[in-house]
C-alpha cells in the first residue's frame, strides 16, 4: 500500500509523522538518522534515509561496495571521496560509488542534512 | 568513479551543473524532469529525479509494474493514490507501491517540485 508520511521538522531539523530518530553509531553523537521510506513502507528496491550531523560532527570514514546517492537538504559539510575533497551545500547532488571511501564533516554554525539512498537489503 | 553535480539553481527552480533539463512529454507543458543521479552517473540500483510543475500543470494520471519514492521540496500539490486524494508540501515523503494509480496536481501560486527515486532500469 502507498504511504505518506507527512513533514513535521523544521528547515534544519527535519521529521516526519510516524517516522523514529535513530542514532547513527554509539560513537557519534549528535549525529542521527530517519528512513521516511524504506522497508517498513515495503520498499522492494531502494530505501531513503536522512541523516543530520550537528555542527562539529561527522559521518564515519568508510568504504563498501554499495553505492549511494546523496542530495544535500540543509547545512554545509566537507565531503571526502577518497583522496579529494569538496564543499557541499543545499541540493548539491553527489553519486558514490560503491567501494569509494567517503565521509561528511559538518562546517559552519548550521547542522549538516542529507537524503541518502541506498539499494534495498534484500 | 563518484560524481558531484552542484546545485545552482534557486528555492523554486532547481537546476544542477551539468544537468539537462528535460521535457516530462510533449503533452505535459510546464512540466520538467532532471536527473541528478543516474545512468551518466554509473548508478547500477536506482535513478534519482527531480521534477517541476509549473502552476496550473500536473503530472500523468498512471500506473506500472515499479514503484517511486518520493521526497517533496518546494511547492504544493494534490496527489491522487488510487481513490484517495492527499494534500503534500515540503518534504512530505511518500512510498508509491507499483501498480497504485497516481497523479500529482501543482496547487497554489509556486511551481511544484519533488525528489522521485525509482530502481534503475536494467
Amino acid at each position: 500500500m502507498s504511504t505518506i508520511h507527512k513533514f513535521n521538522g523544521t528547515p534544519s531539523q527535519f521529521s516526519w509523522e510516524g517516522i523514529p530518530v535513530h542514532a547513527y553509531g554509539e560513537e557519534f553523537v549528535g549525529v542521527t538518522r530517519q528512513v521516511p521510506i524504506g522497508e517498513a513502507e515495503g520498499s522492494d528496491n531502494f530505501t531513503i534515509r536522512y541523516f543530520r550531523l550537528e555542527p562539529g560532527t561527522h559521518s564515519n570514514l568508510e568504504h563498501h561496495p554499495h553505492e549511494h546517492g546523496v542530495i544535500v537538504v540543509h547545512g554545509r559539510a566537507r565531503c571526502q571521496l577518497n583522496e579529494q575533497f569538496h564543499d557541499v551545500g543545499p541540493f548539491d547532488s553527489i553519486y558514490i560509488t560503491g567501494n569509494d571511501l567517503h565521509q561528511f564533516v559538518q562546517q559552519g554554525d548550521e547542522p549538516f542534512g542529507f537524503i541518502c539512498v541506498i539499494k534495498a537489503k534484500k
